[in-house]
C-alpha cells in the first residue's frame, strides 16, 4: 500500500513509501548526516537511491545538484513522486537505470560526492532470497556488489572526490579492500551502536579518490537510549537542520 | 632512575620501570584485557614486551606459558627483574633477542596467541627521532614494522591462532592490509576513545590465522570520565581480576 510519510519534521518534507515492498530505514538518514559537504560540493550521485531519502535529506544541507539512480521502476516511481511533492525537481534528478550501465556511458571525473546505501547481504547458497523481488534487489547483492560500487566511484568521482557508504560492520574488511583496490583511501569511519554496551550494528565510511592515507575514527553514534527511544543525536537528524 | 611501581592493585603485582627511558602505558593494560583467552590458550608470545606489563597482566588471567621478547638489553633487564619480583619465572620467559631472528630459528605453528604493542610511529623524513635510543626503538618502527609483526605471526601462530594488537586508529587500513596479506583474518575490533564526543585515540584488533571472515566491532571503550579521571572500566583493569 502506497503511503505518504513525513521524512523530516523540521521542514515539512514528505516521502512516498510502499508498505508492501519498500520503506526507507534509519541507515538512509544516518548517511547524509555523516558525509562531508562543503561549498565545493557541486554534484552528488546517490547509487541505488530507493525512494530517495538520501537525495531528499541532502537537498536540505547543500545546494549541489543531486542525481539519484534506482534500477527498480516501482521504487523509482515513488522517488519521482517524492521529489515532485517536495518541489525539488530543480535540485534532484532521479533516473530509472542500472547504475552499471549509467557509469559505462558517462564521462569520468564528474562527481564531488557519491553516496550509497547498498544491498547489505551477499548472495550465497545459504541466502534466503526474498520472494518479493523488490526487497531482494534492495537487500541482496543481485544487481550490485561492493566491488561494482567502488569501481563506479573510481570512474565517476573527480580527483579527491568522496564516497560515503553505510553498511554492516562485518563487511568492513571487504569494504576497505575494495576501496584500496579502486584507489579510494578511507578517510573517516563512524560506528553506530544500538545502545551502550552492545556491538556496533552499522558502519559509516567515507573515502577519497586518490586521497592520502590518514584515517579518523569519529565518536560512536548511539541509535537508541537505554529506554529504547531514539537517541538525542538521531532525533536531531529528523527534527532540525544543521 | 629505576623505580618499582604497582602494576595491579588487586594482587600486589609490581613492575620495574626506568623513569629516564621506559614506562609502560595504558595501551599495555588494555591489550591483555582485550585478547581472547580460553582453556585452549596454552602458549603465548608477546612481541616487543618492553618491561613486560602484558606478560605480567596475562599471567593473572591464564595458565598459559608466556614468552616475552625484548630487543633492548636495558629494558629486558627491567622485565626480567619484574618477573622475578612477582615470582612468575615458571610462567613467564623473557628473551633478550630481535624477534625477527627469533622467528627465523623457531619452528612454525607453535603459539595459540601473540600479543603486540608495537612502535606506533613510522619512520619518514619528517620523523623527529628520539635522541634517547631506547625511546626511539619503542616508539618508532626502526626495529619492527607492521608487516614484520604479521609475517612473524603467520609463521609462529598455530592454525586459527590469534594475534592481538594495540595501535593508533590512523593505521587501521595498513593493519588490515598487512593482516590479509599474511592470511590473518580480522575478527574483532574495539575502539578506545579518550572521552565521549572525541575521535578514537586507540585501536584494539584481533585476527585469526587462516580464520573465516566475520568481524565484530565491540562497544566503545572510554579511557576517561568527563572529569578527567580514568573510567570505571579502565579502573577495573587495575583493581580486580576478571
Amino acid at each position: 500500500m502506497e503511503v505518504k510519510n513525513y521524512l523530516l519534521g523540521y521542514q515539512d518534507m514528505y516521502i512516498y513509501q510502499d508498505t508492501d515492498y519498500f520503506n526507507f530505514s534509519l541507515d538512509s538518514v544516518l548517511l547524509p548526516n555523516f558525509v562531508t559537504l562543503n561549498k565545493n560540493t557541486k554534484k552528488i550521485l546517490d547509487i541505488g537511491c530507493g525512494n530517495a531519502p538520501i537525495p531528499l535529506i541532502l537537498s536540505t544541507k547543500t545546494n549541489a545538484d543531486i542525481v539519484g539512480i534506482e534500477i527498480q521502476t516501482e521504487i523509482y516511481n515513488l522517488a519521482q513522486k517524492s521529489v515532485l511533492e517536495n518541489g525539488l525537481q530543480n535540485k534532484i534528478t532521479i533516473l530509472n537505470e542500472d547504475v552499471m550501465e549509467y557509469a559505462k556511458h558517462q564521462e569520468s571525473d564528474q562527481f564531488d560526492l557519491i553516496t550509497c546505501n547498498p544491498p547489505f547481504f551477499k548472495i550465497d547458497e545459504g541466502s534466503n532470497l526474498n520472494h518479493n523481488m523488490c526487497k531482494t534487489i534492495a537487500r541482496h547483492e543481485v544487481a550490485l556488489t561492493l566491488d561494482n560500487v567502488f569501481k563506479i566511484a573510481k570512474k565517476l568521482l573527480k580527483n579527491n572526490g568522496l564516497i560515503g557508504m553505510v553498511h554492516r560492520p562485518d563487511r568492513l574488511i571487504e569494504i576497505i579492500e575494495s576501496m584500496k583496490k579502486n584507489n579510494i583511501e578511507p578517510k573517516k569511519i563512524r560506528l553506530v551502536y544500538p545502545k551502550t554496551a552492545m556491538n556496533a550494528s552499522m558502519l559509516l565510511i567515507e573515502g577519497s579518490k586518490n586521497g592520502k592515507p590518514g584515517l579518523k575514527i569519529m565518536p560512536p553514534l548511539y541509535a537508541h537510549e537505554q529506554d529504547g527511544g531514539y537517541s538525542k543525536e538521531v532525533l536531531s537528524f529528523f527534527e532540525k537542520s544543521d
